[in-house]
């Protein structure tokens, strides 16, 4: 079956997947069964190969949205009494920091506008200043404004002072490198809805060996207990708790796929051309995107939304929408914004047909072109 | 597509569920979307009528497993200070139980053997004894080794009492009658993939509204915080975080043809005739039922394993499974057992066929009929 009559995702999530991703949901799968655990060892196996962990991480995967397993993660590995620095750029960063709050972690917080990047010099001022620390956790694609974090600089801040280090990389996990055997980290997160485009329903969280067999009886949650979850499928090849079988089946078919398209190399490469050919298209359109190319991750791009009386952003949405593409709103709280996303599965025709819509839809909407006059 | 060639589950879930049901998650949606905001709303309000509960409770989707809505339930609804009476006669109770300690909340069991039903009157006893119980907590059916507990009965005596009420209706929910304008409660939770027949990777909360509204910041988690998840709902129509949304859309289609088939006396019906034809088929191959059949739900049957050397439960599952169909093993420690589900889309065949390959599975494995000779 085909997914053509419905509109392309252009968004941070869920996303446009392939009918072979799909269709992989077509079977029901017993949770106990010897051919549903393969797959999940399957999945666990190719993820941790993706940040080269092999011998050093594990990979948990967990049922739930990826917040649940960044909340698993800070839970689990973070003891009671620890102490979490977050350097926040942005919207995923304040909810990192709100997770440690509700968590009773002690958190602080370095935070920026969210049009600039984390500066690890900040991170190393904070750390030498409080001994006390015992954790960073970062976001490594901040998909509030589209920002790349300057990751591996601080894990090696993070690395030189013995603190801990935990990696929100929900955005970018497999579309932007992350090495384990170059930049240390305790954990690094992420989801099946992202850039490997699996379908939403599970998260995982790569998490360093050493760290997770320290942290028996520390989660604050039965169900978010990464350490329960890893041993209990370590003894028994299940999952806990019943897993998404139909999700789990298309993760993994979606991993072959990712696997077949050339691996990281080949899915970032896919995205930084999406990224480039999305903000050349908009600007010829006079739209201009928010941040610097020089930090902007070639994932989510926010654009400055037309200073026009004509525009607002639910008539735009509904009419792009009708032209076969869903936008996505901006998340930014004192410029008016609205964002596009680079990953999915719509082939190279995808982000040409959106911005040949959205100019469709200014014209519409009888919003002048900012840079040049509209064609006619 | 067909699922013909996958095997039919007879499992505590994930079920078999039908092809409309699968077909319905072949197309991606916007989780920010309208058209997907309107399923997500249209199921909490068909799961609502399914326990009469509008005008007085509300329906809290969540992401995850089932036990993740217990979680948020518990977390939820029950005060950082409060104190849980769980009357526990099998393994899902002794989840409850655990999930109030790990979450730091008091608990009381009453503890039976997993034979026997919770009685009412021992709950009262406890109640009366200790003024200092808040709250409830019961699983409707007992899914360790199938019982039917005193729901109704349960309910009254906690209303006498003043005390909340937490039903876990995992696995009854949708089959066996639970009425919210005749027996009261604070929470019944269950989960995608039981009765309702559709695929797993959510669960969901109907709480009382009036209790609910005075749970802010209340809960141990920021992704399992029902009131959260509720009170963003009710403001954005969307999900506080990404939802599984191919599962929301099969949820969706199983809903639809549970209301085509007849609703909860046609769902229950169909699975009391499968129980019935499932328990006479067995016997009449020597296998004796665990439970006494007044106190046995029609949702999964537990049987005592053949009384004989050449029997083993891996190759009996493996032969019935060769023969398609999915069987689940026991889960009580003191017998040696094994467990057949009553619940999914697999038809009026399905039962007799599974007798069938059972019968042939004792044959090849050369056991010996318990009851009476095995037929040539």
């Amino acid at each position: 079956m085909s997914s053509n009559r419905s509109p392309i995702l252009l968004t941070p999530g869920p996303l446009t997947t392939s009918d072979r991703t799909r269709n992989a949901m077509l079977r029901d799968w017993g949770s106990w069964d010897g051919d549903f655990n393969k797959i999940t060892a399957r999945i666990r196996e190719r993820v941790l190969d993706i940040v080269h962990g092999k011998g050093t991480h594990e990979c948990v995967p967990m049922q739930g949205s990826g917040t649940f397993s960044v909340e698993a993660a800070i839970g689990t590995l973070v003891p009671r009494d620890g102490h979490v620095l977050v350097p926040s750029n942005g919207a995923y960063c304040q909810r990192l920091a709100r997770i440690c709050r509700v968590l009773g972690r002690k958190v602080t917080t370095i935070d920026y506008t969210e049009d600039r990047q984390v500066q690890p010099a900040d991170v190393e001022r904070a750390l030498a200043a409080d001994p006390g620390i015992t954790h960073v956790a970062v976001v490594h694609c901040e998909t509030g404004a589209g920002v790349l974090n300057p990751l591996h600089e601080i894990a090696l801040v993070a690395a030189r002072h013995g603190r801990g280090l935990i990696i929100d990389a929900m955005s970018s996990f497999g579309a932007i490198e992350i090495d384990a055997r170059k930049t240390p980290f305790d954990a690094v997160i992420a989801a099946s809805g992202k850039c490997l485009e699996g379908v939403p329903g599970m998260g995982f969280v790569v998490a360093r060996r050493s760290t997770l067999e320290k942290c028996e009886g520390n989660c604050h949650s039965l169900a978010m207990d990464l350490y329960d979850q890893w041993v209990y499928m370590e003894k028994t090849t299940q999952w806990r708790f019943t897993p998404p079988t139909h999700v789990v089946a298309a993760l993994d078919e979606a991993i072959t796929q990712y696997i077949e398209e050339g691996g990281l190399a080949a899915r970032g490469g896919r995205y930084a051309r999406n990224c480039d050919t999305l903000i050349e298209g908009l600007a010829a359109l006079g739209l201009r995107s928010f941040l610097e190319p020089s930090i902007q991750a070639p994932i989510i791009i926010t654009f400055h939304a037309p200073d026009d009386a004509n525009y607002d952003f639910k008539t735009f949405y509904q009419e792009v929408k009708k032209r076969g593409y869903i936008l996505y709103p901006g998340k930014l709280t004192q410029v008016e914004t609205f964002r596009v996303g680079c990953m999915g599965h719509f082939g190279e025709a995808g982000i040409p047909g959106a911005v040949a819509a959205i100019g469709e839809t200014l014209k519409a909407m009888g919003i002048r072109h900012v840079g040049a006059p509209m064609p006619a």
